[in-house]
């Protein structure tokens, strides 16, 4: 099984087992310093149990192994660590993993792997949403058919389409920003969440303990109160979901039939075992893994959420690989159409043919809104249905057969119908909206 | 199958099938009138337009049924709309509708459906805080078993565990709060998102139409970006698993053999068809209810929302009822939950009866911190866990076994243990955790 | 919110607010004869009881609104059930429900309905099976460009497509036909599961009650074990899986650029309320609705299953809507595409012209194989991958391009060289499979 | 991220990302083997390319590495094979993967990973099925309290809830019996499905492959048909919610207030880090953390089956890791809960004392049903809901309030209100179906 196939390597890394164990341990040092600070336990403890917290001292492996039998990753590691402190320092011993409990470090130790993560996420962003500007502005009268069902509905352009994806993106900004100061917590609750095993210390060592890890103080323990954990995989679902909407959008362009814009070429990239002539594209279909996984893990961690009284039965171990997989697959995701969106190589002749591939039916609508005035929206919707249809029938264009068609032929004279085809002329506020969804940005 | 059965009267209203039709023709008349203002129609029309608007002149349910065949439920009230205005006013009729498509009635008639529920959502989850924080505080000092995977721990307070309930419950305000700005905005695009149908005057008319409905103006149409709708079905999500946490710890409080806390008595409510002894946890019941069917209903929004070109394919219509579900599923949650914690029966002597079943287990963590300092934490831990089994295997009090068993006999004097194995003496942080959450309502 | 837009009316009509009362005095009924008839109760009894339940006779929406506060639909319908029996018999009136529980009542009612539900998803299956089968043989040399990530592969004939289709059908029959035994069967259990209540009288009432109703004895009663529940859950859920697989198919086909083959056409089906000219695959989003949210809720299913001790806490009442629900959009979707595949209108001309399309591109794996046996299959993958390329820079024909390059030259004559571009001779075992498929369905 | 902590070594080792690679190369060596029999390619070649299929040749680590770049694990073994068999015999090479696409390679060396799986599935819920037929007749007459709603409702067996767990369970091995011949089956399709490479030897060779692998032969390649698949989830699905319920009982019953049953004691098993005296229940949170996590799993394996044309885009792929999980969950919750069943600790005595501990209200329903015959159901279940909350009220036992309560008194005499209150009088037809249930197994 292992991580998600197309994980980023510094996805993969934050979430290895290693990294896991070595945030662990960063935590117990934090701890053993911050209860140093507020006199809880001796300072030369803290620093023989510091000292001891590398993860290259300890087999990883084992580790794990041992948490098969024990239910959690602390209780072997805390073992190892206070062997390990007790072979330097009898003394020092005594004061590891003092008045945590194993959800203490285990969680604290996940904030302090989602940080990072989030911050790579934050940044793969950012490039996303800079080449989705660039792009929408540099296409922004680069027109194409706008779809509906996907049929040919009316015309648009790449620019007004990229620029919606932007702004969705723009919002999954605003709510990652959102979410960071509600995630980035200290979890330090002890036994039962009082941190009674500190008698009148806990608020005292909880400050420090988070001024060590540069992460913030919650107003109480939030052992089995979920939901931040749970807003964090609801964030990713939401920007999974628009990247999987854009990958969708791109594919469906890139098909043969349609050919209207191309994921980058790269050496290898979306070759087929046995079709020679294959370029696959690899980007969106990396995004369109990631959207159909990661709703049914967003609903695990929403289902998971239910945790009984101080600490759920098997609802809390139900988190500790689904929310590391939402996060390495919206990072895959992220990772693929930023890189997509960078590079796409767009057709726009191509797209002008497609427009004129139904000899004016795309032009529709704008018929109908050319008449409305003087026919009213009803009479001219039944009217141009039927050229519609007569054109279709007839093989023909529907400006030819719309321009005999009574009583169009009256309203509308040469210059007229040639606008009304023309999809320049049909774009309505598409500029307004681009230059709204760049503003926004500033 | 219908509503959901436990759904709070006020959402059953505004997501009924006549209310949705009301909804829709509510936009279509505002629709009107902006395009009025903003001189797009002649006034006159408008006016004949929102007379006509009013759903009791419409076959409701021939509506729906018309809709199986169109594919949706606007194109079938155009039709009834415009034939209605044209009786009334031939040139008006040709004004219903105006550059507008079906998307854009469904989508901001749902905005407004939506507007309605959360406003009562917002209500009730007032209610519950408001009813959280006098219990939270009332029973500050009320101690009961702390519980981790569902066997005794450690003493905490019923205060604290409300407490933690509340925090949780004030963030879920927040995330209301800052989806309301994002969620409640008109959905203007016409045929293919960008007001074509409109020419130049197509954010003029969005403004007009914000101004009348008293709802937000998107950077751009967000016809296939969903993720204001997936925002509000996960912020829901977050909530509703909240509630379902809080149901499931009252409800195993409320089990026979705890019998430490009850929903409020009403008449009838909780009955047995068959066992006349019986007194359920109905509450709790539908609370649990909502968060086994939320997620995975957040899961289908997730995934509705790739959402191909201009107009998704099967996955928009896949929203219809799903997000009204989870409006209403959240909305029985609440306010059963709101009910059971207005008026919580507690048993504060019950619950003093559970910690002292153990004879003393409950206190080994206080024990182990009580030893620590003199004998370190991972010495003081095995002692302790010895001290235990035998107290268990003898039928005898921890305290007793505890007092005889070296070394700890020669570090705590009979003061001192009689001090472990007081719960008032180990609630550690309990009354700050208590404090800093009322505080942070304020 | 109701049911699902596009139910068909007998599944509509199955799990109506009325059949589900319908169904439960149908059980009611049925106890009540069951045990007059092995001597629980007296004859005169069962007969006032039979009477008393006609669904007309009772307020639908009253019961429905009271099970809000009792917690079921049986609680009410039995205190109804019961006063009218008492006017009408006073004795009889002692002997409604007798030793049953809600659960019995409620279960067992839906078990009705889902039989009555799956013989209609039988019928309609059978048809769409039938319509594959037509289809697949008339089109059994229709050749059409396969399609891998969205491009153009390699030739395949549209008979093959609809036989795979056909062939999941077949399993999901065989799948159907093994669960109905499993499912459709007596829930009666009493108060606690052991039908204490009926002292050492309830197999025989059980079996009686099976009689009755035309069901199956289980070994044991199932109330808290939901495995049927959720296999009929599960198995509707591929069968929506695979009509999606259908659906998306055909959408593709269908797309304007595209344009192989279409759903038939209906008045007004598929219409858009601003863009005359549209013809939308309605059938196809009607099932890829289906297959949106039908994932969601059998997971809702599964999740629901783990139902505390003998009678669930919210998680049984999670599943009240929920199986009707994943009934009906199977339901729809069932019928959607069994209408589709029957009226199908393709265009074999427009498929000849897509495959030729990209001047020989598709053929690329017909050379390989062609010079494969010369070459040996790598060399012959890297030469044809270079010839793609070429003939694609160069705007011609792969053919052309092939037959200068060395060294295919010496291996291609030219009647070689004009076979491997005619798709009939690259079909491969497209005939066996399809009579393969149409075989097994003897 | 990795697997699941707690999965099985066997199927750690199944799903290792060695056995991956080997399952793959032992489809590419069965299908030289097969095309040689066949006379497709010469029997040398499949020598040569046999012996090159042994994954210590290869770098298993590079091979996932470069698969992120192609886009599926085949492509570069497939390359490295080729290369391997090249450096060996510069013949051979040319047949490597001969007629093959990627997904015939991996989806076939998946259905050998499952078969491996399913094997040590199928035995480890026999053994489970023997322990729980066990202890079913064992406890056939220990009594304890039953429970609706988390509330005593009346008295029930231990072994009739093991019975009614043991036939669900039975249900899986007959669900898992159907799958099996449906999801062992060679997929070998080509291209685009026809096996067009294979020109007319395309069944030949895949009978022949399907006998050197000991699967079965489908009617049609089922690449993009993925029921298979999605039904080896589902059934999985619904044996780890079976497994779920089992461990959420037991878990109840292990708590602290209860302490009825118990998980078997083992050395470190279900300590805590802070908490000397904890013994928690591991086994049935493997299987709760299970029985959490695979419903949104199964959700993504029935959203991925809806795949494009003749290979899926982006949903194919979802599938890959998914499904493995979902194995290796459902053998973590299995192994777990055999364990438990088989060392299942009860404690009978304690169950008496829940039973008494309502002072008779655990009886209600035995008092209505010996009332019921003289007074009617719905007067006995009226005077019996007085008596309990009468008895509630004072403090005293049922008994004593029914021998005083009119028209109780008159009914019952000594003997009868006796019998009432003894639970091995209240059992209904619990041998019966512990019976019927053991009997079925046969």
């Amino acid at each position: 099984v292992s991580e998600p196939l197309f994980t980023p390597p510094p996805l993969r890394k934050a979430f290895s087992a290693t990294a896991r164990i070595e945030r662990m341990l960063e935590v117990e040092a934090a701890l053993a310093r911050a209860e140093a600070r507020t006199g809880v336990i001796p300072s030369a403890a803290a620093d023989a149990i510091a000292r001891a917290c590398r993860a290259e001292a300890y087999d990883i492996e084992a580790l794990h192994a041992a948490a098969d039998n024990s239910g959690n990753l602390a209780i072997p590691l805390v073992a190892a660590l206070t062997k390990r402190v007790g072979e330097a320092d009898a003394t020092a011993k005594g004061y590891v993993h003092w008045g945590a409990t194993s959800q203490d470090i285990i969680d604290t130790g996940l904030v302090l792997q989602l940080r990072e993560a989030l911050a790579f996420i934050d940044g793969e962003l950012a490039r996303l949403c800079e080449a989705l500007a660039t792009q929408a502005d540099a296409h922004r009268h680069t027109v194409l058919p706008g779809r509906t069902w996907l049929q040919q509905a009316s015309p648009v352009t790449l620019g007004q389409k990229l620029a919606a994806s932007l702004a969705a993106f723009e919002r999954d900004r605003a709510r990652l920003a959102a979410l960071r100061p509600r995630l980035l917590m200290v979890q330090l609750g002890g036994a039962a969440g009082n941190l009674a095993s500190l008698g009148d210390r806990g608020i005292a060592v909880t400050e420090a303990l988070a001024a060590e890890l540069d992460l913030g103080v919650p107003e109480t323990p939030w052992h089995t109160q979920r939901d931040r954990m749970g807003e964090c995989a609801a964030t990713l679902g939401l920007l999974t979901a628009s990247l999987g909407k854009l990958a969708r959008d791109l594919a469906l362009l890139a098909q043969t039939e349609v050919g209207e814009a191309f994921e980058p070429a790269a050496a290898g990239r979306g070759a087929s075992s046995t079709m020679p002539q294959k370029r696959n594209p690899v980007g969106a279909a990396i995004a369109l893994a990631a959207a159909t996984r990661v709703p049914g893990l967003v609903a695990t961690m929403l289902a998971a959420a239910v945790q009984e009284h101080e600490r759920g039965l098997g609802n809390w171990p139900a988190e500790w690989e689904t929310l590391p997989q939402i996060v390495q697959l919206t990072g895959s995701a992220l990772v693929a159409m930023a890189q997509v969106a960078s590079g796409l190589s767009v057709d726009p002749q191509r797209m002008r043919a497609n427009i004129e591939l139904t000899h004016g039916q795309l032009f529709a609508e704008a018929a109908q809104m050319a008449l409305a005035p003087k026919l009213g929206r009803d009479v001219a919707h039944k009217l141009v249905a039927d050229v519609c249809r007569r054109a279709a029938a007839e093989g023909r264009h529907v400006r030819d057969v719309l321009a005999e068609a009574e009583p169009a032929k009256g309203v509308l004279d040469a210059a007229a119908l040639a606008r009304i085809f023309d999809p320049a002329n049909y774009l309505g506020s598409n500029d307004a909206y681009i230059d709204r969804v760049l503003k926004s940005r500033r």
